[in-house]
């Protein structure tokens, strides 16, 4: 009997998922303040959305997919990234229509990829996104690229790098392509077989090779910079301006190419240089991907976005030492003697936590040395006795647990007193 | 090519979106309340978890579940539920070794089910739940019951029902089993073809069939209060008595058994009798699972638990007609005129956003008339002003747009402003 999760997968206990809650607060709040607005897909789309969408050159497509057959017979795939997803929404429900362009949205959740796992790659992991579609403005690329290095500066990462490039517009590509088919021919049979096929579908991607990566003909390899036309050089410029404005660090390497077929114009990555961080230094990336839109069956619609694995965000905030303010102490706990105590904690804890103060108490019948206990291991501000003494006396005891001092106090005037305590404390 | 969402999915846009997150954020502060502590499972888990952790002969398993085969040869069914994978990760986690019990935990998230869709029933859902793991007080059925119907009532629900059962330990069911059984059997070929299964795997499912509601032996079935032996009665109860003492309201229906197999003691559902929300009554359900953690492969270990789905949630607010405080508005659009302002414009908009305040602007070259237009339809509570005039003297022009009032700042001094005007206004 198999009863662990699946290989690749991982469970998000109490004491770390309250770090991923916190992070998608910030990463929520953050959006909001750009103005990007949450769109939800579902897990699973037509599997042809993402050979369309993502493009059947790419590894994703051919080897890492969760495609299977539903009882309907409909080939269906899990989602392995969020792009494809949102623009078949963005289609779909016609969202080119609405006055307000660009439209402006984020998305968050998990994401499947049928790789081997390791550290800071696994089979489920969560993105966040976002997505800009309908503006050919340059300075919307420099608005996602400044989201993108906000959302780990704002988190307290230090240890970053903006790294951009152009890949220009259509023009430029077939001119860089035919220059980098031209180079690479004489060593076709040198190259992996992947790369020998990647020379006739998408010559671009040789240049992505690990494998090939330090074959003399790479680093000979004509640059996209060089074949840009004007129009993609004055686009370039305006981008790079915009970024200076706001005040951005970046570097240009002109062999950022990026996995994915659709990319034009910008690319970019984010990568942290944090000690112990290990091989994987990429935290992010995204690109413009003009036509993308028109490929998944809408109008002539610009576009551009970026994502980022929160596994990786987290292992980078933990590589540098980054403490999040997570709490993990709990306002109150009641510690309750006898039958008619315990019911009497049950409504008190019931009114506490109504009136908005987190409360606990005891459900395994311990003795008074044993609720304490708990009381301490829960690491509670403060514990409300209640014994046949305080019941007799309709009171309660209150413990402060950090000053160790202790009121009596009438029972109703509890909730009260905890509200302005704990205003107080903070 | 298919390039819609498949059949039983949807898009949630913009607009949506925002009350999720209300939604949720309320039922996450909410558990925080209660103590329970998020734990966030895998999407998919091997397909045996659920046939035993669900139960062979419930329809989920039977005709629901999203089964296929990964790339591995393992046998992976998109979850269609939440209890089954947080008890797996109970055992795989070994959280019953932690010194705080019980475990208390809750989940948000897509469960998956392949039903005919209809309002209120997708194949893709969101699920709330809670599971409280390694108590057999009555006071934690009490508790997960008051949890669950303040969910409902703290976002504005008032046309609520509590429901309650009880299904007795192993001796009572077991007794009341073969009643049914006795009572059945001579109306067997009366019976629909499921029922006439369910008699022989689990007769009590019988009284859940929606086929044979109508057969006359379905009124005068025993019922399972009248075979609880004495402990059960004891425990049903106290259940009883610590809603009373929490002031909650609810009814006994002894023909509630709820559709898992798992369930002994406490079974209860919440129903909303709302006009017009339609044939869909039942918001949520839950009960006590005392075996399950057992049948997982972990230590003897009681639990209870409840699940809502968010759709129907969502549905029964509106059918109640309650307006969720979710915000449309943006705090400040800046309109620039002219390739200087604009620049200066790029610069605002980050400074803004990175000081807390909510901005956007334009990037679709717009004339002035139209940025003003767009911060109207973005309903804007104030405009910068950016024009040549503004530039040569280092200042904007700032316009609250609620009361029309037009403001000349030095360019240094608006972030200081907005920041003080906003928090003003609120």
């Amino acid at each position: 009997m198999n009863m662990r999760a699946p290989r690749g997968t991982q469970d998000i206990l109490p004491g770390i998922s309250e770090k991923w809650q916190y992070v998608e607060q910030q990463l929520i709040d953050l959006s909001r303040r750009y103005n990007y607005k949450e769109i939800r897909t579902p897990i699973f789309e037509h599997t042809e959305l993402f050979q369309r969408g993502v493009g059947d050159s790419t590894d994703i497509v051919q080897k890492e997919m969760y495609t299977f057959t539903d009882r309907g017979d409909r080939s269906i795939t899990l989602r392995p990234e969020g792009t494809a997803s949102v623009v078949r929404a963005f289609v779909q429900n016609k969202l080119y229509g609405l006055a307000n362009q660009p439209t402006k949205l984020f998305y968050i959740g998990p994401m499947f990829r049928y790789e081997r796992p390791q550290q800071g790659r696994m089979r489920q992991f969560v993105q966040f996104g976002v997505e800009a579609l309908g503006s050919n403005d340059p300075a919307v690329d420099a608005e996602v690229m400044a989201l993108a290095i906000n959302a780990y500066q704002e988190l307290g990462l230090t240890s970053l790098k903006l790294v951009l490039n152009s890949l220009g517009d259509q023009a430029s590509r077939e001119a860089h392509k035919s220059a980098l088919v031209s180079h690479f021919e004489p060593h076709r049979d040198e190259l992996c077989s992947d790369c020998q096929l990647r020379l006739e579908q998408n010559p671009l991607r040789v240049l992505d090779c690990k494998k090939d990566k330090d074959h003399s003909a790479m680093a000979t390899a004509p640059s996209i910079l060089e074949y840009l036309n004007d129009e993609s050089k004055a686009y370039f410029e305006s981008v790079q301006n915009h970024l200076q404005a706001m005040n951005i660090d970046y570097v240009i390497d002109a062999k950022l190419v990026r996995g994915l077929d659709y990319y034009n114009h910008t690319a970019f990555e984010i990568m942290s240089d944090a000690e112990g961080f290990g091989a994987i230094t990429t935290l992010s990336g995204g690109g413009r991907y003009n036509g993308l839109v028109e490929d998944i069956g809408g109008p002539e619609t610009s576009g551009i976005g970026f994502a980022m694995s929160l596994e990786r965000l987290l292992m980078a905030l933990e590589a540098e030492g980054v403490e999040l303010p997570v709490e993990d102490s709990l306002d109150c706990y009641i510690v309750a003697m006898g039958e008619e105590a315990e019911q009497e904690a049950v409504r008190l804890t019931q009114l506490l936590r109504s009136n908005g103060i987190q409360t606990d108490k005891d459900y395994l019948q311990k003795k008074m040395k044993g609720q304490f206990k708990s009381a301490d291991r829960l690491k509670a501000k403060y514990v409300i006795v209640l014994g046949e003494r305080e019941l007799e006396q309709n009171a309660v005891t209150v413990k402060n647990m950090t000053s160790g001092e202790q009121t009596e106090l009438p029972l109703g005037e509890i909730t009260g007193y905890l509200e302005q305590e704990l205003a107080g404390g903070e």
